[in-house]
């Protein structure tokens, strides 16, 4: 078998795409390291796989140019202190706002629709939809988490700020633990603008605030439902707050002073599901 | 003003302190660093202050002995990649099993009375008691996020196995945002001998498990309430969820197979919160 060298082009163009964001961007690809992340790889998004002959043995051949490298090489590519031994280029899903915040009502999208059973496998469809909005999320964890609770409690869509932290991060995309695959989401120029269609949709929109006016639990969500949530540093900006249709508060004890953004979401999604499930 | 060298004992003394749990625990002090961290510091616990002299002139003199240092040694002593430029000597509080799990019920220990007032500041003072109890959770920051969402939910203390890392780990430490100096928590050899006292004292335990048999928001949790968190990579041993009287069940939509643990510790807690208040 033949093993890529440090030196061959594919690699550097490997450690390009792990490193910067730009180089990302331009290729329209992103990252996915670990064995978990690729077994869960959507066919129609992935586009190379990268392993070492051990993990070749043990995956078995992707059906997808791969390539094998030896440990030292991969170590130079892996974002991680103990790699795996599997790494994957993909394609990124282009979404944008209307279909993230929109969920299938029966038949749906082409993407959600099972090609042998025809059903729907957008395992969300018919629900009203929950969104999260996050306004400049710095955190690469917290933004991971966000993706992954927020699957786990039943949230529909998730819509970012250009000013959060890239989502295609390596660091994220594993946080994520394979949400990101499963998970709409999109990021917006505007985010006020964003806001708008969002309101124009009849999803009620809520602005997690240290001020807000009614706990979290008073508020009513099984209707269209959409949390802002904001950075730890600063919280939501006043443009986006003054834009939301109801401040909710997430009361706190003791001497606590704001939570971060991840628990935030964690917290008022997993209120969402009581009120739904 | 006099600073110290790199080279002084002082300093040597704070790096070992910082690095190493042994050194922290034979001297029975831990590191707090940061200024919040700083004028949170429980006077009772002080013991000594580093600090650059522009923070000096910043929050004055120290009632405590302090040591100025330059920027450049400050950055040596420092944990983190952006320096504050104050740093803490704290003794460790000395916690039993015994008052982590009561919730003083009126006048209260020593500990919690305020000395001008002769009021309890206890801020869960007369609350039943609600515990978590952390088995083997490995990462600094989910344990630091736990002690901080617990506060903020009204957590009454936390019992922990000595298989969880470090409390007194600087990251952890700081993760707190200051919960550390008031959560009230323990660290048990014997984690199973501390969940039967537990139950002795009437206190209704429940394991988090992906196989609970209801959902967590079924019970009741204005009653005496434990809850077991496990590590992520494992969830809880099989010995320890033997002990539990409940099961509980974090339900997960999506394909979404475990939460982390601050993020579970934070459902729970808050779900207990919003039956409780």
């Amino acid at each position: 078998m033949e093993l890529l060298s440090a030196g061959n082009k594919k690699i550097k163009r490997i450690q390009a795409l792990v490193r910067s964001a730009k180089d990302r961007r331009e290729e329209g690809v992103y990252i996915a390291e670990g064995v978990r992340m690729y077994k869960e790889a959507p066919k129609k998004y992935l586009k190379e796989v990268y392993l070492t002959p051990e993990m070749l043995k043990e995956v078995g051949e992707p059906k997808v140019p791969y390539y094998a490298v030896s440990d030292e090489v991969f170590s130079k590519i892996s974002d991680t202190k103990t790699p795996q031994g599997v790494l994957c280029v993909l394609e990124r899903r282009k979404m944008g706002l209307t279909e993230v915040i929109e969920v299938p009502s029966d038949k749906s999208t082409e993407e959600s629709l099972d090609k042998n059973s025809g059903k729907n496998t957008d395992k969300n469809a018919g629900k009203a939809p929950l969104i999260l909005l996050l306004e400049n999320i710095q955190d690469p964890g917290n933004l991971g988490t966000i993706l992954r609770v927020g699957e786990a409690a039943g949230v529909t869509g998730i819509v970012m700020s250009r000013g959060c932290v890239d989502i295609y991060n390596p660091k994220v995309i594993r946080s994520t633990m394979g949400s990101v695959y499963r998970m709409k989401f999109t990021v917006c120029d505007d985010i006020l603008e964003a806001v708008k269609r969002i309101k124009e949709k009849g999803i009620i929109t809520y602005a997690a605030h240290l001020h807000g006016s009614l706990g979290f639990t008073e508020y009513d969500y099984t209707k269209p439902t959409c949390f802002f949530i904001g950075n730890e540093g600063n919280g939501l900006s006043e443009e986006i707050t003054a834009m939301a249709d109801k401040r909710l508060l997430i009361p706190m004890e003791g001497s606590v002073e704001s939570l971060n953004a991840g628990i935030a979401a964690a917290v008022l999604s997993y209120e969402a599901h009581r009120q739904r499930f």
